[in-house]
């Protein structure tokens, strides 16, 4: 029979190898979603995508593995992504109506729910430092415009010019989408005819995002999400990217997300917190929690997009009603999974 | 005994009166809330303010029983409130740390989950008619500063010059935490002590808004909320009350809220989508969810302030964590009920 001290040991080995065996750590990102095939994207061009969603997921990683913290790794891979010229975010970020480039981008902490956003910034270089900034020195959650620019300085940060984000695939981007959005407002009478006839405007111009989610040895989880906004955005838009609750949340008791999609869908459907809610509330796993929230009711009203989801455990869901979405992820132990298509 | 037909018309007569008798229409507003005392407030102003509460729900309530919808009562309840001085919104807007008056607002249609939102615009005299023109007549959800302004004036809205939001008593409060905002500065020689010293400057410097949430006979909720922001605020800040699922969230499937309150907090816990998702998936009453959402989690945080909640069934919850909150409701064949401080 064993004795009472190796029932204690048994049992505190166990206890030691269960409380281990849940700290996987885990990094999963996003380039935007859209209407991507092999036939609209050449194929050295898919191997640049490839490449680059590898690195930044591998860089995130990295920090996760060594013991740092998954808000510096989201933070790492999202700056790889806004400093390539590929993804709508950072140096790659589209073009507004006026010619010029207005950036976004916010990031949650899931252990204490403290956030930090920008909106519209138009001179910084990485806006997923300036919202990490605001996050972490300001007593706000989300600054825009000029003022935010004006924090950014007196932390020390530099400005580059909006040029530095000029682009020429951008720019011919730009033009096209202004082309068909004015013979959409010439074809349109009055302010419902272009609502409506709006819905026809290729979802290219509305999406591009880059995001990533992670979850760390110490068990916290944290979101990031970085972009140009929408091509030929005009009136100061402000889409669901520095929305905290549309296209970034992280809570440590349920889940990280960040999305990319048609931004005002995500803002009216709440998504990134509503998946993490159906999870929380209905005790759903994130792969069921996403597949409602971005199949169901926010898809038949015409939204489109996907996200990227882990929860405390792990597990990660990569969910989107695109043809395609640009992600990549890695687990503890496990290479880089990256993918562009569908399944 | 009775015969069939005499059956099939109880039966009738009893479906027919529990659907009317389900189709109650009401409306609940607010005027923000915070350290309101009777010691703080003088007993001639309580008048005014209690007045002009009871204007706008009535007025709010007319437009209900004469079965007009509930946006439209939104609406005009916060355009009563805008237009007077008494509150921080429209007329009664604070000023910013610069010396100016920059204003949010939102609406929400909790049929269609279509909603409207500015930031930081600075010459709109009624904030709540521009997010609802973005609403309505717009392809986003979110505009804001000058561009928000342009898209005004390309629907025909007149500006007005941002003096026309002066006023006596908000020029003093500003200049008061000017002074405490320095004061801590000089006494925090980190960001992260200002951070925590800032914790003690005065929550009603934090806090103010106006809002409305309703229901109406053809069963559909709406929300609305409308803030000149947090008196002194720099870097152009952006609250929760622009923000849909923070300050402003209505879905006819759970509830309508509008929040005020300290509006970081109200972000980073994503109240009024909160309440509403635990309504939804919880099957919560509102009044169980508010108190959850205002006395849970955010309050132990730090965060302070209020909500006004309003479900598909007519009921109504006036939740906060403050000493008092300015509001008042209006149930169907009821008088209004008109309250500040605590019951």
């Amino acid at each position: 029979m064993p004795s009472k001290f190796n029932i204690l040991l048994i049992s505190c080995l166990l206890t030691s190898f269960s409380s281990f065996a849940t700290q996987h750590f885990a990094i999963a990102i996003h380039g935007g979603a859209g209407t991507i095939s092999p036939s609209t994207v050449s194929a050295d061009k898919i191997k640049l995508y490839e490449a680059k969603l590898k690195q930044a997921t591998d860089a995130g990683y990295a920090i996760l593995e060594r013991g740092g913290s998954s808000l510096d790794a989201v933070n790492t891979a999202v700056n790889i992504l806004e400093n390539s010229e590929l993804f709508n975010a950072g140096k790659g970020a589209v073009y507004t109506f006026d010619g010029m480039h207005e950036l976004d981008a916010s990031i949650m902490d899931g252990r204490t729910r403290e956030a930090g956003a920008v909106a519209s910034v138009k001179h910084i270089k990485n806006p997923i430092n300036l919202a990490r900034l605001v996050m972490t020195d300001s007593v706000h959650v989300m600054l825009s415009g000029s003022g935010a620019e004006e924090f950014a300085l007196q932390k020390g940060m530099e400005l580059v010019p909006n040029r530095y984000f000029d682009t020429i695939s951008r720019y011919q981007s730009l033009q096209k989408a202004k082309e068909k959005i004015r013979k959409l407002e010439s074809a349109s009478s009055t302010a419902s005819a272009f609502r409506a006839n709006y819905v026809e405007l290729d979802n290219e111009y509305k999406m591009g995002t880059v995001g990533a989610v992670a979850l760390d040895k110490q068990g916290n989880l944290a979101a990031a999400t970085s972009t140009g906004g929408m091509t030929a955005k005009r009136y100061g838009r402000i889409g669901d990217s520095p929305v905290i609750g549309a296209g970034t949340w992280a809570d440590n008791e349920s889940c990280a997300v960040s999305a990319t999609g048609h931004g005002e869908f995500f803002i009216r459907y709440n998504v990134a917190a509503d998946i993490c809610a159906k999870v929380k509330y209905q005790k759903k796993s994130i792969e069921k929690a996403s597949n409602e929230v971005i199949f169901g009711p926010m898809h038949k009203a015409g939204g489109t997009g996907g996200v990227i989801v882990i929860d405390n455990k792990g597990n990660i869901a990569l969910t989107y009603n695109t043809v395609g979405m640009y992600r990549a992820s890695r687990k503890q132990g496990e290479d880089a999974k990256v993918a562009i298509f569908a399944d």
